[in-house]
């Protein structure tokens, strides 16, 4: 049971439960626990935004037919150092690890290995692919296209995705590099945040319909969800003289590399509707690397030269008013080691969805 | 002669100047040719701060020898698909174009191939060397590390360089994308810039002693040369809210693959001077890509989407008082175009540079 205090759960039995939905739902055992594994990592690094929150997203999606629980994922193509998939309108997990998988498997016997992915969906955080590299002491690369929220520099209406890229790299001593990044100001989940507290946000973070950047971050959505113009900035915000061009750039390159190179969808492309507006299937497309570090020099020195590298910038001196510089993926990992200690926290609502769920499908609630 | 107005002259013309300039400076011919075709197209392309208004840089380092004209360069370590080769301290250009080939001599042969190199010195425009890829139907990258001038976040020192990353990636009847940025808000040379205009910066660009955003550009610079603390603000400026941490990540990875993984200079160990503050050699770090489109999808198909989602992006909807949105590197072929018709407009104090070189070096000053 979820406890009185703040509804803690364990990763275990959450992972469980999401598992038994997605079985639920047709889902093989396989793919369902897989799907449930990035879930629930998320929620355990603290990303709950991509955590069991989406799980009633996944259940409509299959149950709407707009996801398939048994796809047929195919390898299209194929070269000794390269791939691509097609996710056959599945769930994005599945994919993502067996494509994750697939470059791991072709830098193991060619030194690299990349695999771009077509007709997915969601695939949860960029970062849980990206981390399947650094056991195998390899540099590991993960980036996806998604709905378009995002309004390249100069424009008024979104055309592009928050489009995250994801870069894991190993170190000895210290902990991982693990870049895990949208490639705008910010995700959509942060502008509906400053829209609950009624909080104006930046103005380098979102444009109204004229294309003109804005406060008012529930105008934003609104025109997000009526395709009224307007949307989030590219890292960098609304000026070239900001470097907004440069987000622009690295959220177009994201969609290179996902939609136009497997041609999944890209651009607004991705997640078509019917003339009458019902969603097809979203065609969301991913691109995995890995590469391994002693293709290139010895991983023990590589790593002691990263941990070098990453107390050089930790221990450099701090700015006024601050007492620690971080390293990306840091601050995950300090969740995470405290989550599975002492239990990851859900949201009521969350709670009250999965419940509800549960009593739909007929699945055991037992968290 | 350059002309009376506005000195401008041929592109052929200044390279053959450059190019014995560097003999005279005892780089072999093939050498100098290469470091001058860098610099030329740097100025055909419109980014004259990296073009031969450098090359008295480079005359110093060979003079000072901190640069060596008749490097040993080698390939110390090599894969099939990847290579590690080391400079040995002569210019970047060269050891550039070279890492650049050899990627695409592995990627022709195994569809994908990176080289990382150390031990070498500025190598210009990092999109030279993405641009290579084009013409055998590759996606091209290019990234270097460099002279530290970037503040990671909540830092107060600079411990990262610009770090530039190039991506190119070919079109049909589009021009191609190409990404060349520099992975902070702005370069050093936009602050000298405002700093001649005596004009304040946008506090999103620089920190002062304190680590505290200024728009005092000249106290950033003269901060810098002594480093006193302070300096340029990764992409996003100083606060996490507007993503300052993804552009620090973002130089951070650049450093990785450039300085890292090849064991060059990396955070503040590159560039490095003796004691009595005399320059060592450098010591900087590149790191080339090579990515056959075919290897994933026909080259046809895939440029014709390539077409289509440069359309789309360029078709769509314009912000309130714009009238264009750009792809990444159009403008610069707009430029190139113009310059290659009607000639690169030099500064002046360029001229008079070029000319005292010429003098001092003896060679024949015939722009």
């Amino acid at each position: 049971m979820a406890k009185e205090t703040g509804y803690t759960v364990w990763a275990e039995p959450l992972k469980d439960f999401c598992t038994r939905v997605f079985e639920k739902m047709g889902v093989p055992l396989d793919d369902a626990e897989a799907t449930s594994d990035v879930l629930v990592l998320a929620n355990l690094r603290g990303i709950d935004s991509h955590g069991v929150a989406r799980l009633k997203r996944y259940v409509d999606g299959l149950r709407d037919g707009v996801m398939l629980a048994r796809p047929k994922i195919e390898v299209v193509h194929e070269t000794p150092t390269t791939a691509l998939m097609d996710g056959g309108s599945g769930l994005g997990q599945p994919v993502g690890v067996r494509g994750m998988q697939l470059a791991i498997e072709k830098a193991q016997k060619m030194g690299v290995g990349f695999v771009a992915v077509r007709n997915s969906n969601h695939y949860g955080i960029a970062g849980y692919y990206s981390l399947m590299a650094l056991e195998h002491d390899m540099i590991g690369i993960s980036t996806t296209n998604a709905a378009v929220l995002v309004v390249p520099t100069f424009g008024r209406d979104a055309v592009l995705g928050t489009n995250p890229l994801s870069v894991a790299v190993p170190a000895g001593g210290e902990r991982p590099f693990v870049l895990d990044m949208a490639t705008s100001v910010v995700t959509r989940g942060k502008l509906e945040v400053y829209e609950r507290m009624e909080k104006p946000v930046p103005l380098s973070w979102a444009t109204d319909e004229h294309g003109v950047p804005t406060s008012d971050a529930s105008r934003v959505l609104q025109n997000l969800l009526a395709c009224a113009g307007g949307g989030i900035l590219p890292l960098g915000g609304a000026r070239e003289e900001d470097g907004g061009h440069k987000g622009y750039g690295l959220a177009f390159l994201v969609d290179i590399l996902c939609g136009v190179l497997p041609l999944a969808g890209y651009a607004n492309t991705i997640y078509p509707k019917t003339p009458e507006g019902k969603p097809l299937p979203a065609n969301v497309g991913h691109f995995f690397g890995a590469m391994r570090v002693d293709a290139f020099r010895p991983v023990d020195e590589f790593k002691a030269t990263m941990d070098d590298m990453i107390r050089r910038l930790k221990n450099s001196a701090k700015a006024e008013g601050q007492d620690r510089i971080y390293i990306h993926g840091e601050k995950e990992f300090e969740v995470e080691d405290q989550r599975r200690e002492n239990g990851i926290p859900l949201h009521p609502k969350t709670v009250t969805m999965m419940k509800q769920i549960a009593q739909e499908l007929g699945v055991e609630y037992d968290l």
